[in-house]
């Protein structure tokens, strides 16, 4: 039998930053019989028969979890009624073939489950003579004939639907294995899993070994098949690469694919799609291995993991910074399987307000838990947060801020200060995204893609993404000399975090405060950036101030866009307008996609944009050190596919500068209602903005409508004693630290 | 006292089409002491103190009624505690004062109300207090200042706004006016309520005595003031019109505002706005003058105008053809009105699930009797159903016709072939919309305003309703030469109505046809429009067909566009897109506001344009007698004030053509899921279309993939003997009628 010992500790604790608790805690030892039963016990063991049992007893006594055992019913019923269809296959993603064997894998795990829960051998003998059909297709299977995937399957056109399938199928088989005669287990053991263990985990050992979340994927389904042919040596590769030397598997993709505060790499679209091999995997090992304390490992990264990507939602969705589907939701499969593994973890009952959400659970032992505690009443609404969440494997290559207020539906200021994320990174170091009344008001694209949809690039990341989506002007942070942050170059960005400056919630000023630093992202060039929520009791809602500070070698053009969302009321600026023929406004990184609406001649004046969206108004004001146009433009030009959704944007832009600051106040305010027809509150309650600068601090100072004024001091460093003093026409703002908030009764 | 007797009835009977039920069941006789107690009795004569005895009585029982109790009570309460506000006219639509006139008669009717719930006098003194302040303001008052209607308000911009107030602040004025002393009561009486009486039924006469949806405002309000006042020279005078002659007032409204239908000539928008008045004062008149039996007046119009703005609505939202805001749902004050006063009328079950979709009722004897309904568990789903609504007093100046499928979700097909709709109507006769799946999918922009918002125009009509929102190229109907339906001047629009040619729902034959005819839009232009709503059963949905013929005395240039939402996922044809640059389609009668994205040369091959809504694809296939480009335009251009949303459209455009037809078939199909990210049936189900014509028939036939074929043939002429033959390669469609259907099994 496998001896799990030193070795593996010994290379998860070359970690230096993450430490094994589980080394510590549990003694080097061969792995117990609990978790390698003989091979010639059939019996589950990614869920135990008792738990299986269990699940039966509870009936219909814990609604959620009666609801999905009749949705899966439904399905199950629905693939039995229409018969066995395992294809050759030969179609991209959302294809026939390829959706076919998605439902087969659903199917599977389906109909094992379901005889756990009611006994009928219907349902085992539809799993198995599935997998029998597998047994027949697979072994004469080669390279998928549509993968254009850098690592083709032999199922789906991608290696990783393949992998997917058999983190599914392999639970599936494992609720039904001890139905089989000696023959069929065998026949499935060796033609459809081991197969396809071999085929992830032998010929394409690279990919299996890469430290990215397809290879999760893939070390999740050989693992989970290791444990359900008995197969330590499967697991073994699972966890610590096919070398066997801790370099690549499931135990290092924990430990570098994730920071200690649980942020994924490549951002929370992906980290919910990467989430359910870890958790599900996780769960198998806890299971199988419970001495390995897998949920403890770094210090429980996989449940921060799971609090991080419900804490980057709002409104249900998830935040579609890089590459992202910016409809994808929190009741999507893989957190509803994260929800509820963290739960059984936890117990902590606001998961169970999200799981309520989410209107579903799992039929697993985690999922019965999730139904007992919302029958129970433990719901309790889940503690959304300002956060960060730290980046990089050691927690130091940069942030992703949430600032919020007013709950749930309020105000969620979000700064997106992470490293690349390798090749679903963007390239928008400081962006900043504003959500508000449950809809996104200052937003990003995310990916230019139709999931799933074959008529659009089959479905996968369209030119578009490459062309507009990941550009910098596509974001709403700083584009210098009309170039991409890093010339574009995703692996330059991987190698440059960003530095973040602060992040403070100071409750008793109402101030919330983020700010971060990159001097890689363009040459010679500093960004530095500060958002600020604030709340003024004469305001309805915070205020969100922006202080971009540009430092340069040498002049350059600066160009800063908002992509607001909402229907413009009022352009409190004069421009030209392109009224009867649209300009593009420029031919490369991103900009060939802008039609130029509007431009405005160089300004200093106070400026403003008003827009209404969802029955709210508002109002943007902008100003900064010297002259800027304010350019009006919207996404579609060189699109003739029309890939492109179609998004306006204001950009501020700066000619001949080196130093410069670029201030804007974003302020929510007042009212529309279609159905009662009253408005109220359409007038911005600030009267202006203006910034002062001395040595290397700035002030922002807001003078309301009501006379009020309210200035914001913030420093270039931001040592703790440090002084600065800042000269406002004939006031000078005074303070010591990185910042200072100044309120006063009247202008003068 | 008043003698209301045959002079009324004879009126009413000069209307030839609808004789007055009322004169003939009720003797012509002196109104009763009921209707008009002598001036000194103060007590409520809009409801009765038994009927506010009797709501008071009902405290919680009924949880809707509470609920409205307890929303009246906050907003009342609140501006209580905000202290009475009565402000010198100043602002438009949207503006402060404005907005506070429109507050003040909505705390009078609370007030009113809630001293007779509750008894406590301070609600009776607050309501008092306000209208002391009237008292005060108003006999000084003259136009207002901002006003820019044609007809002034005194105390809002338009006269409108005056009668609105008066109609509410009458009926709380009502409920306390038996609290005050002599004094109070005639400062209120003479300063207040006469003198906007006067203002507006003898120092704006004519318009008091117009055919037209304020008038009706004007003449409920004063009608009501009347019934409060016991002045029945004023209920006469708002019955009749102010010559007494009933060539004007509220009874001429209800025969010429509305057909036989119950459709009102403005259209659905407009007839939610006119409802109001329209059953308010019916209602208050059913109170006062039982014997008239005003609902039951012209076979009950008024209770048919409920009806059928409740079925000229899809997914809660009024369809907003004519002037119209497309966010107007039956949640708005004026149908939760209607709903109340129709079901305490007839009792529909229905009406009670429209109320729980409303969330609300009044604190009135009806809301209280809707209460009840919902409270009893009687609410049963809406009858929405196919049917159409004749426009016209006499009913014959064309239809509104809804063709429904599959539930109040399911598919809504609308063929307008009203009349112009006066001021307020588009020129888009024989256009259409569909509705699928929840959402609109062919659509209609609506008005050009925003609503209220007084940085918009002052929340008015903006300039480019007349130039965009009106045109009929904003419309999915035909535009010949680039101009408007009868050269855009909505007076000759006014002089013709539509022939309507059929109008039948064959569920054996799975099909509902409607068609009409128009030779007056364009001069020496005949337009047939046919659209026909198809199911098969190897279709998930029905399809949609639509036939346009057109007959011209000499050649023209044919545009029908189709106004589709959603996201373009296949252009199937060829066309120069316009990438770099963004030509305008025209100059004039709305073309100079459409951007040209892409246009294709003349062709007659089958030509389609996929698009995904809301997870669902609709294919749209479309063909035509002679070559045809296709145009994909954008809204926008020409547009400095960013007051247009953008929307696409295609435009089918035939040049050189006298006689001509467009065949179309809009197909939805398929389901794409962001949640699941499963995708099915993107592809349609459609193989071709063609089009075949012999004589004055046509044949449209639709080749499924499944290699089976539906045909439709359709007669140029519908009479019901006439025999049609048409000939299709080798086959013959031979048919009587005015329609119909072939099924074969295989294409050949």
């Amino acid at each position: 039998m496998l001896t799990r010992t030193l070795s593996v500790a010994g290379l998860v604790c070359g970690c230096a930053a993450a430490p094994l608790a589980v080394a510590a805690q549990t003694p080097a030892a061969p792995a117990t019989a609990t978790a390698f039963a003989t091979a010639d016990n059939a019996n589950p063991v990614l869920v135990s028969s008792d738990d299986w049992a269990r699940m039966a007893e509870a009936g219909d006594r814990y609604p959620m979890f009666a609801a999905e055992r009749v949705r899966v019913e439904l399905e199950v019923r629905a693939a039995m009624h229409a018969g066995i269809n395992v294809p050759q296959p030969r179609d991209l993603g959302g294809g026939i073939t390829h959706e076919q064997h998605k439902a087969n894998y659903k199917a599977i795990a389906g109909a094992g489950a379901l005889y756990r829960l009611t006994g009928d051998r219907a349902y085992a003998d539809f799993a198995r003579d599935i997998l029998l059909e597998y047994a027949l297709l697979y072994p004469a299977l080669g390279p998928h004939p549509a993968g254009r995937s850098s690592v083709k399957g032999r199922l789906f056109w991608q290696a990783l639907n393949d992998s997917v399938w058999l983190v599914y199928a392999s639970q599936g088989y494992d609720a039904i294995r001890d139905t089989l005669s000696v023959e069929h287990r065998r026949r499935i053991d060796d033609d459809v899993f081991r197969r396809m263990a071999a085929f992830l985990s032998e010929h394409n050992a690279d990919y299996f070994d890469r430290i990215h979340n397809h290879a999760t994927w893939a070390t999740a389904g050989v693992g989970m098949t290791g444990y359900v042919l008995r197969d330590p040596d499967l697991v073994d590769r699972a966890l610590r690469g096919t070398r066997l030397d801790g370099r690549g598997g499931f135990l290092r993709q924990i430990d570098l694919l994730f920071s200690p505060d649980g942020y994924y790499a490549e951002g929370p679209y992906y980290q919910r799609y990467a989430l359910a091999p870890f958790v599900i995997f996780a769960r198998a090992i806890e299971r199988n291995e419970p001495e390995r304390g897998i949920f403890r490992h770094r210090d429980g990264v996989l449940l921060k993991a799971v609090d991080g990507v419900l804490q980057a939602s709002y409104g249900g969705l998830i935040i579609p910074i890089n590459d992202a589907m910016p409809d994808k939701g929190l009741d999507s499969e893989e957190i509803v399987t994260g929800v509820a593994i963290a739960y059984a973890q936890t117990g902590d009952p606001g998961l169970l307000s999200i799981a309520g959400a989410q209107g579903r659970t799992l039929l697993s032992p985690d999922g019965l838990a999730i139904a007992e505690g919302m029958a129970s009443g433990a719901a309790r609404p889940f503690g959304f947060r300002s956060m960060q969440l730290r980046d990089g494997p050691d927690g130091d290559l940069g942030n992703l801020v949430f600032l919020r207020d007013g709950g749930p539906e309020g105000q969620m200021l979000v700064m997106k200060n992470t490293q690349q994320g390798q090749g679903h990174g963007h390239f928008d170091r400081l962006n900043w995204l504003f959500y508000d009344n449950g809809v996104p008001v200052i937003r990003d694209y995310g990916a230019a893609r139709f999931l799933n949809i074959e008529a659009k690039n089959g479905g996968g990341y369209l030119d578009e993404n490459d062309s507009w989506a990941t550009q910098t002007v596509a974001h709403n942070t700083l584009v210098v000399d009309g170039e991409n942050q890093f010339g574009g170059d995703w692996r330059r960005g991987e190698a440059h975090g960003v530095t973040p400056l602060l992040f403070e919630i100071d409750g008793g000023a109402g101030v919330q405060i983020a700010s971060a630093r990159t001097a890689d992202a363009y040459p010679g060039v500093t960004l530095t950036r500060t958002l600020v929520l604030v709340e003024h009791p004469d305001l309805a809602f915070p205020l969100a101030i922006d202080l971009m500070r540009v430092e340069a070698a040498r002049p350059g053009l600066y160009d800063l866009p908002l992509h607001f969302n909402g229907h413009i009321i009022t352009q409190g600026f004069q421009a030209r307008h392109a009224v009867s023929e649209r300009p593009v406004l420029g031919d490369r990184a991103g900009y060939q996609h802008l039609w130029v609406d509007a431009q405005s001649e160089p300004g200093e004046e106070g400026r403003s944009l008003t827009w209404l969206l969802d029955g709210r108004f508002y109002t943007y004001r902008f100003a900064a050190s010297a002259p800027t146009r304010a350019l009006l433009v919207e996404s579609g030009a060189n699109d003739p596919n029309f890939n492109l959704r179609r998004e306006q944007a204001l950009i501020r832009r700066m000619e001949g500068q080196a130093d410069a600051s670029f201030v804007a106040v974003l302020e929510p305010h007042g009212a529309y209602d279609s159905t009662a027809e009253t408005v109220t509150g359409s007038t911005s309650r600030i009267r202006e903005i203006a910034r002062y600068r001395s040595g290397d601090a700035e002030v922002v100072v807001v003078t309301l409508a009501s006379g009020k004024l309210l200035a914001l001091g913030i420093a270039g460093e931001i040592d703790a004693g440090r002084r600065h003093a800042v000269r406002a026409g004939d006031h000078t703002y005074q303070w010591a630290g990185p910042w200072a908030r100044f309120d006063r009764e009247t202008a003068r």
